[in-house]
């Protein structure tokens, strides 16, 4: 058996601890916590190794930094949704859609706040917002604990093509010979404001290295989580961020695209800077911030997660923030522009997010300026091969998608 | 009696040494040597004080550097076309077009080898090369010697908007908050092409700031100095790249234009490492390279002026090079976009300059893909107003043009 995980002596000596997974008491996770297990197995959420104590979760939320001070800037809680018998050091089974997921050596089961939580982390209470309903719905008891995951996950195509561990990322990036890396984080289908959000931020990233062989790179990495009805499919994110480079409007030598497993908060500032560190742990060198990074509503200003990052010394952040303006097409430039380095703000076509969805909604395809020909088409066949039918999120789709991966019997 | 040049006390005593210019031993200088003057004078060329000695000239032809180990890739020599009595320490006054200029303390008068001094510097002995040419032009002997300027340049419209010696770049650069200023060196009229490697350059050179309040800010710095039947006439140069601000294509916010008196060498890439050398002493930070910099012909690689720096060390450079490779048009991307960056090359529509000036020749308005029409109408207006008729050099044009600057009485 494989114990995907941290520190390879402390896995032997938990081997020691337990036989068999079924010999152990188990628990069933929802799709939350088993993504979460799977994040902090591959390291994507490294340092953690497993979900927060009560010190950890109050030293977090009140100083943004886990108690060794390391930043931190949103608890990962593993709330207990049903009945365990445990003590500190007991070792657990967990289990996901009936399948053996991970083990988790216990350390504390605690109560916390949640209101409290929610506040700290949101700067509101309002219920509306995704992520206070999301922390103030957790169960009243948290599990706390290292976890090692003991069956891998087997993804489904399309997810398959585009899934990276972070070592996988970091083997990749060494193999193409980047030094630079910059990451473009996405729950969209692009738009060409977004190509260009890209290829600016890939100048910004290269800053003085020289280009005859490219050294740095764009990372797309797509946030792969819990789904609004009305947000584009996932199996369409990816596939039209896969079209950008496939039809050469990013040049395949500076392109790669993967996601990660993580159910968006909508954080904003506090989720931005939880985003530096997801990546930084894939090996990337630089982060891209746009407009309303990780917001929701009008509970942020839109460029409240640029300015979390003033009062953060560089020192604690293992990545570089590139802080974009929003884009916009200018007629007058005929060209795709931005307020710092384009004075016709009379004139600038904002993209609209919502006005483009009505668009493809009514299945007209949107003109060549705001969205690549090829980027439409593969969004249509993808609802058609995924969506059933439709290119956003329904209630259907939430009930009958497929599987983002499998998991074997172990 | 002012003197522009280096160092207070140096210049006490030195005043001490002449009483009257009209005592001093004169000698009439060309364009091209009193252009120096004064480029060297108000610190453009500094740590140079005067025109180099024989020791400074081999040193800089086989290290490409000054004897005191600073970097120097081009001899600044005074060659003397006319015959003078001096020996070290004197002190002789320079006049252009008959009026004061400047004083001299002579330190060495020298023959130097020029066919080795072309070559070291060209790496060609071709005398079709204009800057081989230049050098074995050159007369017999050189004056070495440290100057000051004693009457300053007033400078006609329209250059007079756009003088600003070193000291003046600082000033502006410090009440505009910019922080880092990219370099854009230009001896064109500006295409849609050009506009992009700015662009661009500023994200290079902007890297993780924040763009909230620009602190990064792009100087299009013009080579004013000799002209070759051809080239477009300097006004033009000017007051088009002013046309690319005035109208919103590139911000007034991060934009400024200035120029440098400089006769082009064409000398590659030790004339881009020059280059740097200037630009630092204006204060900025960083400087553009995109191909074919200061080459001529075929001499050069279109990016050897990028590999020169793969052996300087980048403690010897005061300035960071951004390399950016050419721009084209394409169709396909429906924007200018570069190798780099978009894999649409067997549609590429190359920028060309020679059929640019075809069009332009036959008073055609190109399409406002490569040229803004606000470029174009200056352009034509420059023509008639300072061109007898012509944007581009001509017979005609060297005889008549209006002088750049005017030398008072003193």
């Amino acid at each position: 058996m494989n114990l995907i995980g941290h520190g390879r002596v402390e896995i032997i000596e938990r081997v020691r601890k337990f036989r068999e997974f079924r010999e152990l008491q188990k628990i069933e996770v929802k799709r939350q916590i088993a993504h979460e297990i799977i994040s902090i197995a591959y390291g994507f959420l490294s340092p953690l190794k497993g979900f927060m104590t009560y010190d950890e979760v109050d030293s977090v939320i009140n100083e943004m930094r886990l108690p060794n001070s390391i930043l931190w800037p949103i608890p990962i809680v593993f709330d207990l949704t049903s009945k365990i018998n445990a003590k500190e050091g007991d070792i657990i089974g967990i289990t996901y859609l009936g399948k053996p997921l991970a083990i988790m050596e216990v350390k504390e089961i605690f109560s916390y706040d949640k209101v409290k939580m929610a506040e700290r982390v949101y700067k509101t209470k309002d219920v509306k917002h995704p992520g206070v309903k999301r922390t103030l719905n957790y169960a009243d008891k948290f599990l706390a604990g290292d976890i090692w995951l003991i069956n891998e996950p087997i993804f489904n195509v399309p997810y398959s093509n585009f899934w990276l561990t972070p070592r996988m990322h970091r083997e990749v990036f060494e193999k193409k010979g980047w030094k630079r890396i910059v990451v473009f984080q996405t729950r969209n289908v692009p738009h060409t404001g977004h190509e260009y959000l890209m290829k600016y931020a890939w100048f910004a990233a290269n800053e003085n290295e020289k280009v005859d062989e490219p050294k740095t790179g764009i990372l797309v990495n797509v946030v792969i989580g819990e789904k609004r009805i009305g947000d584009y499919i996932d199996e369409a994110i990816l596939l039209t961020h896969d079209a950008l480079s496939k039809y050469g409007y990013i040049s395949k030598k500076v392109h790669l695209l993967s996601f990660t497993l993580w159910d968006m908060r909508y954080a904003g500032p506090r989720e931005a800077v939880l985003h530096t560190i997801i990546r930084s742990n894939l090996g990337c060198t630089h982060h891209v911030f746009g407009r309303d990074h990780a917001g929701v509503g009008n509970y942020y200003s839109p460029y409240e997660a640029h300015k979390i990052f003033d009062n953060i010394d560089e020192r604690d952040l293992l990545i570089k923030p590139i802080f974009l303006r929003e884009n916009y097409y200018c007629p007058k430039c005929g060209s795709i522009e931005n307020e710092i380095l384009c004075d016709h703000k009379d004139e600038k076509q904002e993209f609209s997010g919502s006005l483009l969805r009505s668009v493809i909604l009514d299945e007209v395809k949107p003109t060549k300026i705001v969205m690549r020909p090829e980027v439409y088409d593969i969004l249509m066949k993808t609802a058609k091969e995924y969506g059933l039918g439709s290119p956003f999120v329904t209630e259907e789709y939430l009930e009958k998608r497929q599987k983002i991966f499998e998991l074997g019997e172990e």
